[in-house]
Formats: structure tokens, sequence, C-alpha cells
């Protein structure tokens, strides 16, 4: 394991391994020095104050160096080629680069193309993957129930374009869940099944709650509901928001889980968000656990 | 003590503690790993780099972990409720949270919505307090002259819209000073002296000068300029700019204090700023190792 | 040696010593602790992520507290004069400030006016200077050849507007180079040798090619090639560009610097950039080094 681009790859045992270390580093805290010397730099195409700052914090607190590259006043507005700029850090002497992008695919083309060995971490890529997001919903999951196996998992929103339903069934499924239930409005179900292999579509959200063991919420982009064939943010909660009637249906001891920032009233309903079953500052502090065993996986020199 | 909101609930002893700490600091240097591993986050909705540049100077001169929450990327544009955003951190993993915005009380409201033992740190909230400024002119005004009963001192300026003239009453106050003089065009006076208990209003500064021991002038926002109640920048200047034959009122030793940025040629002459009465620039080495002083109170775990 | 202002003022072998530093730090590392407990704040007048990402490591590798002073956001957008703000930073206490500004001598304007010992670092002023980056250049080509003395090395670009190729020059004469072109249309040659003693003017680029050791390209502005008087991109590189073909000119052991960031296809192309001959990517890596190099000799206390 060089770099973290996708969840694809990871066998149950590494996403285990990985999932125990930012549990043990929860527990009882990491390393101080662990990662002393290191650099790791956090590029970001896409603003995100939240994952930036998990990242951010997670470096730190193994003692890493940390830079963050501002790209509004970077060479790439002045033309300068997105390689040039990878060889360029590399050269500066990077050892991971954290990566958010529009688009599918770039943190694997900027890894592809890396000349040292950086570590490349992809911090959420266009409608594709969000690899840290998925270890740490699995994380969250596990605290509570390890028998992955048995779970009813519904996840529910615009999972067409979300990176984060991508991960999270595939960190799922490697740990062992079958039931993984997709619920959307036909335009936000994905087009095909091919990268949720196993699960199950439906648009009826009151139909897939029964049962469920888990639900995780995603989060609507207020933006795209301007599109004429999406429902506007009240219809949207009448449909697939998440309240308390709503959540009766599923097991009592179901999870909620959303991976922030939420919208209150449209996808979770706020007596939801802030309950007893909400999971939902569990998962922060979890993604920043889980980033520090990220790192330490791939820059650590074993002892 | 547990934040840091205003000065009003401050005994002496406390305020005591807190700039001989300063102090201390100031003429030995500071322990640099009092707060390894303790998280410092800067969240300012008014730019001021000055004050946030003091505030992380502080925190990583006692060697605490700094990240500076970046607004205009966050998630709070994407519509998160300031609570979800407060909670987030939180969950991240936070020791201090320094905020500075522009409403009156929303330092208070987070600290009151907290949910961890983060220690919220006031850096300035509308007109209503700046603490720390208030600790360090105390800090600074004490190098000089620890008798605070007898010091005559004059605050000349926008005393209703300055959070800066309310911290100092109640940190001069507290130390023992009662003559007080507050000293502005009528439309700058406070409409009532509830939140400066015990001081004196005048319009006439060549008056409030006599006799002076210190005379603190606020800085003008020349925005403000344009409302038809206000005089202009050179009309300012003659009725309550501080020039060196005004400065010659006040006693021979009067100390000239000023919160800075100053603007030169309006409410403070080259002269007197530049001069040897000026404390302007003692103010701010101050300003960082009071921070210092407060973030170790508020976070090192007694020894 | 107390600030690093230009290149001019440093003999043989200060220049020697801190390459020597340099090239030590490249090879073994360097003492992660050197500069603990001092502060180095970043102040960039000029948009340029990579060199003050640069700086920011170099301090950060010797163990420095590390500030950058967000311009957009500070007191100087309020009025504060520039003399003001440098005090006020000194106030705080700072060890070295790295400024960046378009204009000639605004560092040394600086440097001049500081009331601390600061040391002032020149990261590029206008069309003047870029000290340490004709130190890294000569480091680098140091790397392969270090009989200056024998060396034909071609400048071709912008020389009139190039503060690099002012570095860059004094560097190389110090240590002994005596045969420099300089090479571009008659538009960007300098009007003066002046700044430029000893040097060569041509502007036949094949003919300053021949029989070369080295060949120091610059950065096309290509807001500048809509001046009537430049020639287009295409026809810059038709006259100016180094390809493989014109670099065959040169010695078969030529070395290609450029101190990025490149305009593929219009001074150099890609198959040069890229090839076996360019130091391009060594230089930024002898950027970090370097730089850590003049902080440590600047700032720290000798053993």
């Amino acid at each position: 394991m060089h770099h973290l681009l996708t969840l694809e790859d990871l066998d149950r045992a590494t996403i285990t391994r990985l999932l125990d270390r930012a549990e043990r580093y929860r527990a009882d805290g990491a390393p101080r020095d662990l990662l002393a010397g290191r650099t790791v730099l956090t590029l970001f195409f896409e603003p995100s104050t939240r994952t930036r700052t998990s990242f951010v914090l997670a470096a730190k607190r193994l003692g890493a160096d940390n830079v963050n590259f501002d790209l509004s006043r970077s060479s790439t507005s002045k033309g300068e080629s997105l390689l040039d700029t990878l060889h360029t850090l590399e050269a500066m002497g990077l050892d991971a680069l954290v990566v958010r992008h529009n688009e599918n695919g770039m943190p694997a083309y900027l890894a592809q193309h890396a000349r040292s060995d950086v570590a490349v971490i992809n911090a959420g890529d266009g409608t594709h993957a969000h690899p840290t997001q998925g270890l740490l919903d699995a994380l969250t999951i596990r605290q509570r129930r390890t028998d992955f196996e048995d779970l009813r998992i519904v996840i529910c929103g615009d999972i067409r374009h979300s990176r984060v339903a991508h991960s999270d069934v595939q960190a799922l499924r490697t740990l062992g869940s079958r039931d993984i239930r997709l619920c959307a409005p036909r335009a936000m179900l994905p087009e095909s099944l091919q990268a949720f292999p196993g699960c199950a579509t439906t648009e009826d959200f009151d139909g897939a709650l029964a049962g469920a063991d888990v639900v995780i919420m995603l989060r609507i982009q207020k933006e795209r509901m301007a599109d004429a064939q999406l429902p506007d943010a009240a219809d949207y909660h009448a449909h697939y928001g998440l309240d308390t009637r709503r959540l009766a249906l599923a097991k009592p001891d179901c999870q909620v889980l959303h991976p922030g920032p939420i919208n209150r009233g449209i996808e979770i309903s706020p007596a939801v968000a802030d309950g007893p079953q909400s999971r939902i500052l569990d998962q922060v502090a979890n993604g920043v656990v889980t980033r520090m065993a990220v790192l330490a996986e791939l820059l650590a020199t074993p002892a």
C-alpha cells in the first residue's frame, strides 16, 4: 500500500489494520513524533475547510511538517501544468500529498506520474471516491457493531454524484456487508450498478428503512436543486428527509451517519441530527484518527 | 476561569496573576512545550492579521498546534450553521477556540453552546469586548506605574463603538483606577455610562489631558467619517488628535497607548506615535506574552 | 552578514560557505532544532506559492516557527504604513522577515528601517534582485562543475526585467566566471551593462550557445507579449526557445537551468525541460537547502 486513491484494492485485512490503528489512536493518543521530519502537503482544488483541517490536524498530531499549497496564488494560475507543479513539489521533498480535485481520477493521475516515492492520498475526487470517508464511516459503524455481515445498511441521497457513497460501499462490502440499499429519487440513483456491486436500489425511503441497522444520509447540493428533474428542498425533505417518524421505521439502535456539513431540514431533521442515534460528530472525531492511521501506515518506517 | 469572554468577571487577583505570568514570559521566555499536543484554532469572522498573528505566535511559542480556520472557504459559506461548525471543530479535538466576530456576544454564544471543555477566547466581538487588549494595556501601564489607584487616565476616540475602551475600563477599574475620563465628540461618547461605571465624559480633550498619567488613543474608523454627524479627518485631528502641544498638557511622564493600527495624522501625530512617551510597540510585544499567559492559564494542566 | 538583500556585497568566501552548508544539508539533512524558538515570517506582496513554500519548508526543517502574514487581510489594507507594519511585526518578536515586493529596493528599505536585529531576506524585489535564486543556481551548477572560471554561461530571456539574471550574474562573477553572455531580443536586453559588469550581449541565440557549459533560460511573462515591440509566443520560441536542435550547439554536457515555473513550448521545449541535461528540478531541491543555509547563517547562534 503506497498511495490511498480508492478503497477498491484494499483487502479486509488491510482495512481492518487501518481501523484498528485509528481506534488505538482515538483511545490512547498517538506518538507525537512518529512522522517527525516528514512533510505532508495539502493541495485542494475544491474548497473544503473541514476535510483539510482534519488532515492538517492528523499530520500535526503525528509530528509531521504541514504545508498548504494555496492554489489561488500559485503558478497553476500562471499557466504551469499540474504535472510540473507536482514535480516541483516533489523536488522540494514531499512525503505525502493530500489532493482534492473536482475531476475523477486526478489523484490517481498524479500518483501515476509521481517521480519520487511521495504517497498520494485522495481527499475526494469528483464523483469517484473519498476513501478516508469510507474508512471513517466503517470505523464509526464498527464502534457499535462489528458484525458487518448481519447489517442492513441504507444509503440515501444523491448516490449518482456521491464519491462518499462509492467509498462507503467499497469499505462496507470488503468488511462483509451484503445488504446495502441505495435510496434516492430516480434522477439521483446510479445509472448503472457497476460501481455498486450487490447493492439494491429503491425510490421508497420508508420501505428501505424497515429493519435498518445503519442509515447513511448524504448531503444534498442545494445548487443541484435547481435541476428541473429534482424536487425542491421541502419536497425532498418530505420524501427523503430523515426525521424521527421515519427513523422509527428502522431498528431501535439504528445508527445515523452523515458526512457533513448537514443541511438541517433538508436531508435530515434537527431532532435526528442531534438525537441519540446520530453518529455525526463521532464521524468527525473518527475522521482525524482515521487520517492519522492512513498517514502513519503510508509514511512511517516500520519499527 | 474556563473561557475568556470579557474582563467583567475577573477579580483583581486573577488579572494580577495573568499579568504576572505575562511579565515573566516577557522577561524570561516561556516553556516551549507547555502546551505540546494541545490544539488552538483561530476563527476570525473579521479580518485582523495583527491580532491573529499575535495569537498564533502565542500558541506556537508554548508548543501548541495551531490551525487557522479559513472562513472564506468553509462550510459556513455552504450554509452550515455556526453551531454545527463549532461542534464539528470540537469533535476534531480542540483545546482553545480564538474567535473574532463583528456581532456582540458571539464568543459567549459559542462558549455557552460548546459541548467539550474547549476554552473560548474572545479576540474582539463587535463593540462589546476585547479582553486580551484590556489585559495587555493594563500590563503596559503597570510596567511603568503600579499605583493604579493614583492614575489619571484619559481614553479618547470613538468610545461608543469601542470594544477596546470597554475592556480597558474593566481592567483598569478592577486594578483600582478611579479617575478615568472618556473623551470624544458627542456622537462618539457612550449613550449610557452603564458599561463605564465611575467614568467621567467630556468633549474637551485639552481639559481632560491636564495632569493625565495615561492617555489611551483609539483608532478612528475612516469609514465612519462619512457620517454627517462626525467631523472630517482634519477637523478630528484639530480637536481630538494627540500631538506634542497637547501631550504637554499631561504629566511629563504620561504614557501614550494606542491599540493600533494607528492613523498617523488623524488621532495621533507621528511625533507622538514615535516619541519617547509612546508605549505603542510595547503594547504589541505585551500582546503576544499576554495571549501566551491567557492560553497557559486556560489550557495548561497545573503541575 | 546580517541581512540578505542582494549578492552584490557577498565575497567569494561567504558565498562558498553558504553553498557548502546547503550542500551538506542536501546530503546529510539538517539539525531539526537549529532554529527552535526562532520566528520566520513570510511577507509576500506578490503572489508566489513556489518561493514561499520553499522558504516555509526551509524554516520548518530547521525547527523555526513560521507565520505567513496574509496581506490581503492585513492592516496595510486599512491604510497602515508599511513601516508601521514592520515595527509591529518586529515588536511581536521576529527573527527573520522574508519579503517579496514588486518594487525595487523595498526589502532594503525595510532592513534600513528595522529597529530590532531582525534579518531581512529578499525573496525577490521588482527587477532588482533575487539573491537566494542566484545562490541556488550557483549551487546547482557547482554540483557538476566547480571550475567557474572556465565556464561559458548563456542567460537567455527577458534580461532587462529579470531579478534572477541580476542575482545569477553577481553570484557567478563572484565565483570566478568571466564568460557570461546575455541573449535576448533587443527590447529585452538591458539598457546598460552597469548591473551586468563584464557580460556580453547578443540577439543571436544560436551563436551564443556555441560551446556553452551552462544555459540559464528565463521565464517569459506572457502578459508582456502583448507589448508591440515583442514577438508573439511562436515567434519567440522560434528565435529564443531552447529546443533539442539548439541545445546540440552547446557542449554535450551543457547544463540547462530555469527558475520556473516554465512555459513549455515558449522559452523551452518539453524535450529539453524533461531531458537529461535539465537541472530544473535540482534547482527546486537546491532551493530549499539554500534557503535553509541562509536562515541558518543569519539566525543560528554560533556554537
